[in-house]
């Protein structure tokens, strides 16, 4: 199988060199294209990012020489690629405008940021839960006027670790009816730098900006539903959520307690539930889908996050403590990686899926 | 006035370190009894701590040259105090022997440990609150034959942050139905040595053992009544709690989301109550209570462990960010120092209130 | 007696706030003019610092509704006090400009910065070493014309733990001729808002800007002599740097290896020589002069940064582990408040000295 | 090629683990036997580590259902396996005596304990750089009457990252002199649990037991001779180590400073010998070998524990910052990764010159 080419809008910003850390060996997709800032463009990767790599491990050598264009020549793409994740760090109107710009070009656009996520036809994707949103992008195409070019997002990255496990649930039959969630969120979540170390040595915080009412609202348009052209929000669940940053590299964990509505699920039945979960992207046997999706940990003391972000290369999520609740009627923890499944990772997997669904390629 | 003096059992571990701490100074008590294990006994408390004096700062000079005796041997302390600290380290059986012990040869016994906490005539004290708790001391003795001996205990650590808020808005007339909570506790409450530095680097851990049923209940206890000689629970709140270790030294954070029954107070009338609650321990002036007992901050970002730990010297609660709660009516943020006012100053602002009322001196 | 009006040039900054906190109940001085940059001008000083006060505790209340003046306007600060402290945060010609401009306009200037910590007749003082440097003051005053106006500075935070300790081995007759050192750096010491946090969560950075060269030059000065108007550089002793930054909050540590020219002292000698030193900051009972300057600790594994760096109020050095080194004559652990002795605290001493000998007042 | 049979002594403790990890999938070798304490033997792997496993990832799953022998049962492992690592946590005379007892029941045991370390005839390895010193294996054989035991050890974990660099210039004809060098020792390389959390958040520890000692005396050996039938240590080289435990999960950095005697090479030639180092085991093609051995990196902030410990899959030593010592010729800084290269992983590939060499299999 030949290879889909695709471009990294934002490449040398945290996000992007998380994208390029990703597909450096990706079996079906292949980078040829890399976009910044105007400061960047004209530059050999390497030297873009001198000084500013901050991943595990170096530059993926295949990277290195290829010169980085500006992100906003979309024609410098022409031809080149058929696919770009934008992982752009600008202003909001600036990426909701280059976004567009790049879908009615003809390019599939599988972004990271959050710019998108409100427009009413642009799916905001966890592959697992809503792979049927996908098909909003005939009447995204229609209503712009694009043949090949779509708009696709993933959400927020605090979400990831309850969601998943949630929405097994409900496709088991069950109905959720609120939950109180906490985040212990890790720093790689925050745009660089993120917070100062003298803020997180002996310290949490107890706020990031914007997070909760992301973790509030997003979920109910991911468990939404495909009407008259939009993606209508649910309103059956009720989330709140407490984000507080703690002194941890990568991985987000959510202490989770939820009331169903109607029947509920014996805790023997729930874990089950989520041990056996599978989904489209595993059944596509799509490259990043993890296998399992959940790993649910007997142990008393997990998940944790040094322990288990990497679990599925990532991908996966990881539960633990399913417990009766005094309140609600149960209470677990949830893990995932947030710039892997949360961002990256996500964004990946979604690509995949377009590809898998003829979307893209 | 002369001090009252006193004695702390347990003098050499960490909980009796912190006693030795903040009463070195100490405008009503004088400490001249220390009492620790057999293994420390006859020796000069700065010889019986050498290597495992873990505060800030040295040793109180007063005390190095204290000789330590076995806490077992209750005869030691007769005629020296009246009243001790109780910090021992041992199994659950023999705390609640050995305080007993104490209390039937006539000293008032404030104890830190968790033993006694279910014992129905014994007070779970949090003095700003339930002050009235000790009007069960005179049934105390007369079931024990008692004359001058008491016991009475401090709560568990981890619930003062929230204690104290729900506490006041109670004082004001309104009920609380049910509060979901997360807490990110400090390594300082762990008993000594508490979890491996390498557990804690890049991570936090989502159990603390024990710690969420005693969040749960003890509440109970401190909101209860005394009725027939006993302190019966109260049965009209329902609390639900997940506990996290992260690496910080002091200073317990919590997440609450509060509901109320009957009639909800607005947001403004909410922080009025607490920025103006005050209790017996501030009318009585005793040298513990902070003033104000609470400090309601209005920045996004507070409080936080490192920031707000030392407010009060340790003593006041420090609260923010009240908003709506999605789920529940409010949402808000506690913290307080989990080893003065959650533990050893908690004790201390016990043994003042006793004495002010006449029960210990 | 009356307190002398001093004045903090750069009020706003991590530093000046440090200046604030370590002057709220100053003996001698009575802060009565606080300046920044003009964007804090016009504002009060609580207002200026919303959001980013970073001290532990609050803003002191008497500081709160100081108006804050734009420092650029030295004749704001014109008959209302005599002496400032500098913290701005300036590109360096600007500093060595405006401190400058402070001097001739009358003030005792003591600045925290580096600007001016090569010209030639400013002395860079760490009072219990080189209190006669001050003796250049006349000479500067001569050069520049100024009657009352002078300029002293203190050095990089980076030397105190060692300098002290080899100071003492240099007033007791022996000769250091060498030594290498290697700091492990707290965060407090960079400027605001240092490195990230994502930075320094499982890693430690072995590099700080500008602070090896630092740590090698001004030691040469401190001990230099005054000859001709000038301090002239002591070329006897060779030091060698590496200068790593570390996840601590405040407290820097250095791990020496040190030679000696001609005779040796003993191990014991060296401790009897440190536990014994005192200097004219001690004998004129300066405010901010800690008793006893060294403390030797006997504890194999200390100093250590969280319990020792508040040894002294902050302005005491603590010694440890004196060994035999197998390639120079003995190796020693130092260990100092980076922002209290390192910074606003040497700067504050410095000027209790400028006032005790008769300089500023 | 069949694979070799091997056995882990220890496996359920931390190094233990290690060892399966690495050995996971090993082209080489085939872990068939574990064995631990008596309290581990006779259970599953997965059980006797149930609650302990600490490794990133989890229990490869072809141990999963091993059943633990206890390693004082040497007959257990007889016809099972030919090679054994130890890593057996006991007192040291019983760890001398179970080592030789394996290796006389023929078993080639390559030990990661201190034990061994110096015994005469027993090599300390660190293959890039005395491979010839397993020519003593014969004159060990030979006065134990041994035929195909042998017994090796891996040498302290904290000095993989100087020596090689070190050896490297040796190699090229350059002479050191000496070496001052300061460790800031990651948590990992502490036995299980090793320091206690409270102790490390916001704080170092200047002191590891025993630590300077042996990477004091240590390399003299790897840089000895063999000769009649000892290995005499080198004397033309002194170190002297400052060793420091830091926050940092996994990672060694070590600050050198080196004089040599003799000639001297230009920075320029030394990074030129580092980067083109090679030896046997990279010659040898040996699994484990990392090509390149050194990695010298060019920025000026590296190398730093979380971005480089994973070089050349944790075997790679990584080096930065060669400048000009102010006090000896030049300065470096050196990284390694301390459970792989410095214990399991350094181990392992003297195995797997001991296989290339004949000497087992």
């Amino acid at each position: 199988m030949d290879k889909l080419k695709v471009g990294v809008l934002g490449a040398t910003g945290m996000v992007g060199q998380n994208f390029l850390r990703l597909l450096a060996n990706h079996p079906w997709f292949e980078v040829v294209y890399l976009a910044a800032s105007p400061g960047s463009a004209g530059k050999k990767y390497a030297d873009a990012v001198a000084g500013r790599w901050h991943m595990h491990g170096d530059i993926p050598p295949q990277f290195r020489n290829i010169t980085v264009e500006d992100a906003s020549q979309v024609e410098k793409a022409t031809g080149k690629c058929s696919l770009v994740f934008s992982a752009v760090e600008m202003d909001k109107t600036a990426i909701l405008a280059l976004e567009l710009e790049y879908a009615s070009q003809g390019f599939a656009v599988v972004s990271n940021n959050s710019a998108h996520r409100n427009t009413e036809d642009v799916p905001v994707m966890i592959p697992e839960i809503n792979h049927d949103h996908l098909n909003i992008i005939p009447e995204q195409r229609k209503r712009h006027g694009w043949t090949t070019g779509l708009l696709a997002v993933k959400p927020n990255c605090s979400i990831q670790s309850y969601m998943i496990p949630l929405f097994a649930l409900m496709k088991a039959g069950y109905t959720i009816d609120k939950m109180i969630v906490t985040t212990l969120q890790a720093l790689s979540g925050a745009s660089s730098p993120g917070p100062a170390a003298i803020d997180l040595v002996d310290n949490t915080l107890p706020y990031i900006s914007g997070e909760e009412e992301k973790s509030e609202v997003e979920p109910r348009k991911i468990f939404g539903k495909i009407q008259g052209g939009k993606i209508v929000l649910d309103d059956s669940i009720k989330i709140s959520a407490h984000c507080n940053r703690v002194p941890v590299t990568d991985g987000h964990t959510a202490c989770c307690s939820v009331q169903f509505a109607g029947k509920k699920p014996s805790a023997e039945e729930i874990i089950d539930i989520w041990r056996n979960f599978t989904a489209l992207p595993q059944e596509l046997k799509l490259p990043s889908a993890p296998v399992p999706v959940m790993d649910y940990r007997d142990e008393i003391d997990r998940p944790q996050p040094w322990k288990d972000r990497d679990a599925g290369n990532g991908m996966a999520i990881t539960v633990g403590r399913l417990r009766k609740c005094n309140v609600f009627d149960y209470r677990f923890i949830g893990l995932h990686h947030n710039t892997v499944r949360g961002a990256a990772g996500g964004a990946i997997l979604t690509a995949e899926l377009l590809k898998a669904k003829g979307f893209a390629g």
